[in-house]
């Protein structure tokens, strides 16, 4: 018989897109849907960035240098040097979305059997990307009622063991918008340093931090071969089509490697190339506004949420996500009832459970994940939807 | 110590990029380089395709879904059916390239240490796939007598061991220009069937065919669920930098294995997923001009060649490729030797050593692979360099 690949098997099904078939099906039956299940900001792309693809000038659609058109690798180190991050545009392989970053660093660094330590909940899609690279996730659990904080160091020393090569940090952090602070990232520091290990540092947000300073892992002094920066332009410039990201290390050897996998798919996608560079001549102040909105929503979302009776939810400091404690049974459970068999004047919200963000099997069982990105008119909606769905919900607890 | 990974170390770095250092030396000396070393088309890439991108009417740059665009996997039906493939657009998912079909393929049918066939010479990307997804290669071995015709049904049956799990087949091939005939695909039907195994279609230079016709792995009947079509829109709309392919099944258990490995990557890029849709809008006769102009070079080149002393080239029947043997000691010192020790009126040639794309060491010394991706000028001056060559290069043998 033909079959599937063990690691196909194990490759885990998409926890954000599971529940689409009911939020279509509610659809179907006339339900308006908030989503606040997947990050998929509102911000309209910058039009000058668009522009700039629109009026690119060439006849032929040629293959890019396979680390990236030069030119938008020179800009990138401009951008960088605004972030206080000092690097060579040698030192940057531009990559198929952050997707691809992390797909290379991990095949650049660690092998079959090889473990991560990263703490949870995390961004589902680094289960896709261990799979794919036969590498066991190590989840170290981060706690609701510290707000997502770095856990303790001795629980990192628990974790690691003989086949640790590397920590996954996701700062600000998608699930849980935590932003680590300086203390964290030097505690991280150390314990990299004493056990040698690889950090994999995913900062997809840093542009969103609204209580505090992005500290990033690249200005660490001293772990230079230690950090790999995975970076992408998709949430900054709200250009997730695009496919655009970095692999950003100042680890020759880890260059050099992972310029081989780069090699081999030939190059990173040309058209938004074009709208990267164009992007960093953005003016200073663009984030701003952007900034802005999200502090807004995310105000907002918040404290509705903390008004619930029985909801808790944490300030996040950064990116454009909460995770909230519910009064409930079962995450999935109700994420599903709200698209089947719940409806508020006819609407209904679409949230992420977040059992699927954490590794350790029982966990995150009355925890959601909310993405702020509609504006502060749908967002109240949507509150206004999960506050009469709690009410009314059969697997209430508590 | 920090270490990379043994598949970092086992990863081949591209054959066919490796003389690029060489070749920008030469031409900081001031000498013309005649780039027939790699497989990038200077036909201009269609205007009304690069038009529908620059007049694409969004505000938001946003992911598309995990599989691409239902309105371009419609569109990509119809093209399929105008190839005599008849398939659902839900038995395609739009990827990164060529190379992410692959990739996705391996992945959801491979599992480390599985084995896979591929006639030799074979596109060397498949080494570097092979290396991620720890997939074993299995060259078998065509030969430049037939013309690189199917190797006999024997050799592959001394070649299948109880790990094998997959053929990979490339038509028309890259790197010989081989068009498999339609007798040579139902030996290969027979195989698959035989000992139940994957076959991995790489048609990505289907659009040129210049003697007969080209027979589809999809054609083939009964064995719906043992091919998987690894596509690309690279080549045949001269679209390369769009980093747009598609992989196409009729097995549902492989097509939602590998949209696990879609959803982990998000989506494909949106721009060029615009292109490739109105891409397929083109008029009937879009392929008439190109495959002219491709079949004008093959001719002018292949005589050439094979009216150079001690020289051979089998004349291909697609792609763009051909490989010729040459009366040389060592393809890889001649290929380097011609960009940093000769030049003929200030011109010299680039070529790709076919060493690179055998997974038998020690074979292909004395051939090299030959893109015929310049005008018809060009080529003719190409020709007269390497000719010129010959005549004084210190490793001449025969």
């Amino acid at each position: 018989m033909l079959t599937i690949s063990h690691r196909g098997q194990t490759m885990p099904a998409s926890p954000i897109r599971k529940l689409v078939p009911y939020a279509e099906a509610a659809k179907k039956k006339g339900v308006k849907v908030y989503h606040l299940n997947i990050g998929q900001p509102d911000i309209e792309t910058p039009k000058a960035a668009l522009d700039a693809v629109r009026h690119a000038d060439f006849k032929v659609l040629e293959y890019s240098h396979s680390a990236g058109n030069e030119s938008y690798r020179r800009k990138l180190v401009q951008y960088y040097h605004s972030r206080g991050i000092e690097i060579d545009h040698t030192q940057i392989i531009v990559t198929t979305g952050g997707s691809e970053a992390i797909l290379f660093g991990f095949m650049a660094c660690l092998d079959a059997g090889d473990e991560v330590i990263i703490p949870e909940p995390f961004y589902a899609n680094y289960n896709g990307f261990a799979v794919a690279a036969d590498v066991i996730v190590k989840p170290i659990t981060s706690h609701i009622e510290t707000g997502f904080a770095l856990p303790p160091i001795s629980e990192f020393e628990k974790a690691i063991g003989p086949k640790t090569k590397a920590i996954v940090l996701c700062n600000p952090n998608n699930p849980t918008g935590y932003l680590y602070s300086r203390e964290e990232m030097e505690t991280l520091k150390e314990i990299i340093k004493k056990h040698n290990l690889y950090l994999f540092a995913d900062e997809a947000y840093r542009e969103f931090c609204y209580e505090g300073e992005h500290i990033s892992a690249m200005h660490l002094k001293g772990v230079d071969d230690h950090v790999i920066l995975m970076d992408t332009i998709s949430k900054r410039y709200s250009a997730c089509g695009g496919r655009i990201g970095a692999l950003v290390t100042r680890n020759k050897q880890v260059y050099d490697t992972a310029m081989k996998f780069a090699q081999a798919r030939l190059s990173p996608p040309s058209f938004a190339q074009i709208l990267g560079e164009a992007a960093v001549d953005l003016p200073e102040d663009y984030f701003d506004a952007t900034k802005a909105e999200y502090k807004k929503r995310r105000d907002l979302m918040v404290s509705r949420l903390n008004a619930m009776p029985g909801v808790f939810c944490p300030n996040p400091g950064g990116a454009f996500y909460a995770i909230a404690r519910l009064p409930i049974d079962d995450a999935d459970v109700f994420c599903q009832w709200l698209l089947e068999s719940f409806s508020h004047d006819k609407q209904t919200v679409m949230l992420a459970p977040a059992t699927g963000f954490y590794g350790t099997k029982g966990l995150g069982l009355n925890e959601v994940r909310l993405a702020y990105v509609l504006n502060v008119d749908d967002l109240n909606k949507a509150m206004d939807c999960l506050e009469a769905a709690l009410k009314v919900y059969p697997g209430r607890k508590g």
